[in-house]
C-alpha cells in the first residue's frame, strides 16, 4: 500500500468536502492500493496535527473537530476526543507544517493541499515545495501573486497540481498540460469561466434586464454576498492569469485588461450593496439591452469571457457567433474552448458545472490521486 | 534530466507521426528535463533496435529507415547509415523487446509504445508489463480482447496509458480515471465517437439521401476504402468496450449490441464494395430518411452513438434532443458526454477532432511525458 500524507490548509466549504470525499472513497482507494492520511488541518488561526503522523489518518476526528468548531462559531480548538492531537497557534503552525515537510520529504512524502481563499499561503507553499513536498490548490490567489513567486511555487511543476483553480474539477488544466507536453502549441483559449456571469449573459439575451437579472440571481444564491464581487470580472481575471502562466507567459494580474460590469462610481467604495441593487444597477440596464440588439443583428450573442491569445489575456464582454460552443451556452455551465495546431478550425471544447464544493473538492482529490507516484 | 527509452510497434502514419513529434519536441522536453529516446522501432515483420541503449536516442535514424522502408514499399530492413542498430526477424523481435524490458525494467524502465493495429500484440505488451515497463496505446485491439486479457495487461494500471485509443487526443479517458479516482460515480456515458459517421448523421439530418452521403464521404477520404468498415459500428463498439471496462465492467465486445448501418446481406462476403456503393446503399435511403422525419416531429435528431449506462453497452442510432451538446454536433467533431453524481443534470462535455495521425500522434506523446514520474 502507498500512502499519502496530507496536511490541509482551509476549513471552508471545499475543505470539509474533501475531507468528506477522502473517507468515503477510502475503499476506492483502497482497492488502487492507495491510503490517504490527513495528518493535520489548519484554518487561519490554528492547526491541528496528528501526534503520530505514521500512525493512522484522523479524517474523521477532524472532520468532527471542524464542523464542532465552524457550530461553536470559532477556530478550531482544544478538540474534544483527540487524544492523539495537538494544537498549534497561528504563529507555531506555519513552523510546525515545514518541520513536517522536512522530516517527510525525504521518507513517504508530503502533499500540503490549500482549500483556504488566502493570501497569505503562498511563503509556507513554496517552503515546503523546496522541501520537496506536493503542493495541490484549489486557491488561485498562490498562483496569481507576483510572477516571481508564482515562478518559484511552480518551479517543481510536477509536484503541484491546480486543475479545481479553474473551472473546478473540469480537466482544463490538465487538457493544456497535456496539449504543451506534446508540442501542440495552443493559439487562442476562450473561456465562460463564471457559472454566476455565464448565467447572467444567457438572461440578457433572452431580453431581460440587467438588473431584474442580477437581483434575481442573488435571490437564487448565484451570486456572493455583493455581486458586484461577481461582476467585477476580477474572479475570472485570475482564472485567465493561471492559464496565461502555463502557457509560459510572464505576466501579472495587472497586465490583464478587465472589463468590469458595473462603473467605478457604482463601487464598494462609493455605493453600499443595497443601494447597488436598488439604485445603481438599474442604470446599467439600457446600454447593456443595445449591445445585445446589436450583435443580434450580427447573428452574434455576448459572452462574458476570458480571452487568452497574442500573448494578451483579457477580460470581458465579446461578440461571439451564436453557433459557436460558447454562443450556445446556456445557464451556469463553465465552457472553455481551447485552439492549437491540433484543434486548429474546430477548437477542443470543456463544458460542464464549473463550480460548487462537492465538485471543487472532487477535483483536488482527482489532482492528490494523481500525484500518487511520487510516495513511497 | 530524466531518461524515457522507447521501442515502437508500428511504422504506419501513427508511428511515424510520433516519431515527427518526438524530433520536433526535443527542446520543449529538454526544458521539462525529460529526454525521450527512441530505442526500437518494428513492423509486422522486423524490429530494428539500437545496439547500445544507452549512448542515444535513433528516432533520425529510425525516421529515415522507415521512410526508406515504405517508399520501397517493403519491410524495415537492413538500414543504410545505421551503423549503431541491429535488425531482428519476427521471430526474434519479441524476444530481443522482452530482454530489454527485463534489462531496463529495474533501472531506467523502458516504455513500449504500440502505434500498430495489430491483434497480436497483446502477448509481448502484457510480457514487458509484467516485467514493470510502461505500455501506451493507440491501438485498440490489445484492450479489446478476452476480458482476462485486457485484466491481465491493464493489471499494473498507473504503468498503462490508451488516452488515444477513445477520441484521438481529447481528454477522455485521463477525465473518466480522474473522476472514477474522485469517488464521482459515473452513470452514463454518451459518445458520438466516429468523425464519419458524425458527418454521415449530420447530414443525413440536412435531408440528403443516405448513399449521396455515403458515396460523398468515401470521395472525400473521409471513410475507410471499404466504407463498410466504418459503417458497421465494430470500431465504435471497440471504443466502448474500453470505456466500459475502464468503468470496471468485466465484459467482452460479444455483449455489446452494436446496429449495423447495412443489413448482413449486403456485407463484405456477399457483396463487393463497388456493387455496395453502386447498388446497396440505395436501398437504405428511404428507412432512414423515415427515421430522420420521425425523429424531427419530436424536436429529436438521430445521432450514431455509444452509450455506456447501467451495465450496458449499446452502439447504433439514438434520437436526441436536438439542443444537447451531441445533438447540436454538426461535421465530424467527436463528442463525449459524461454524467455523474457532479455533472448530473448537465453533463461533462469534451469535444473535438477524434482522428487523425497528427492528433492521435500528439495523444500518445502526451501519455509518455504523463509516465515520467515512473522513469529514472
Amino acid at each position: 500500500m502507498k500512502s499519502i500524507p496530507i496536511i490541509l490548509l482551509g476549513c471552508g466549504g471545499v475543505g470539509r468536502q474533501l475531507l468528506h470525499h477522502i473517507i468515503s472513497c477510502r475503499s476506492i482507494h483502497y482497492k488502487q492500493g492507495i491510503v490517504i492520511k490527513v495528518v493535520g488541518v489548519s484554518d487561519s488561526r490554528s492547526l491541528l496535527v496528528s501526534d503520530d503522523i505514521m500512525l493512522t489518518g484522523m479524517e474523521d476526528e477532524f472532520l468532527a473537530a471542524i464542523c464542532h468548531a465552524k457550530s461553536a462559531g470559532s477556530p478550531l480548538k482544544s478538540p474534544l476526543n483527540l487524544g492523539h492531537c495537538r494544537l498549534f497557534t497561528e504563529k507555531e503552525a506555519v513552523e510546525k507544517i515545514v518541520a513536517t515537510a522536512s522530516s517527510l520529504g525525504g521518507t513517504t512524502g508530503l502533499a500540503v493541499v490549500d482549500c483556504s481563499a488566502s493570501a497569505e499561503t503562498i511563503d509556507v507553499l513554496k517552503h515546503v515545495s523546496s522541501l520537496g513536498s506536493c503542493v495541490i490548490l484549489a486557491n488561485k490567489k498562490p498562483l496569481t501573486c507576483a510572477i516571481e513567486d508564482f515562478e518559484k511555487l511552480a518551479f517543481h511543476f510536477r509536484r503541484i497540481r491546480f486543475e479545481s483553480t479553474v473551472g473546478a474539477g473540469l480537466p482544463v488544466i490538465a487538457s493544456v498540460t497535456r496539449l504543451i507536453s506534446s508540442g501542440d502549441p495552443i493559439s487562442r483559449i476562450v473561456g465562460s469561466l463564471s457559472g454566476t456571469l455565464g448565467y447572467v449573459m444567457s438572461e440578457l439575451e433572452d431580453g431581460k434586464a440587467f438588473s431584474e437579472i442580477v437581483r434575481a440571481a442573488k435571490s437564487l444564491g448565484y451570486t456572493e454576498p455583493d455581486p458586484r464581487d461577481d461582476l467585477s470580472g476580477m474572479d475570472i481575471a485570475r482564472k485567465g492569469l493561471i492559464l496565461a502562466r502555463l502557457l509560459g507567459w510572464r505576466i501579472n494580474l495587472a497586465d490583464i485588461k478587465i472589463e468590469s460590469l458595473y462603473p467605478s462610481e457604482f463601487g464598494p467604495d462609493s455605493m453600499s450593496t443595497e443601494d447597488f441593487l436598488a439604485k445603481g444597477l438599474s442604470h446599467l440596464d439600457e446600454k447593456l439591452k443595445e449591445r445585445v440588439a446589436t450583435a443580434s443583428l450580427k447573428g452574434n450573442v455576448l459572452r462574458y469571457v476570458c480571452v487568452i491569445q497574442d500573448l494578451r489575456c483579457n477580460v470581458g464582454i465579446q461578440e461571439l457567433p451564436k453557433d459557436s460552443a460558447l454562443g450556445r451556452l446556456r445557464g451556469s455551465d463553465n465552457v472553455v474552448e481551447i485552439y492549437s495546431r491540433c484543434y486548429e478550425k474546430s477548437p477542443l471544447v470543456i463544458q460542464g458545472a464549473g463550480a460548487g464544493n462537492d465538485t471543487t473538492a472532487a477535483g483536488v482529490l482527482a489532482d492528490i490521486i494523481d500525484l500518487q507516484d511520487l510516495f513511497a
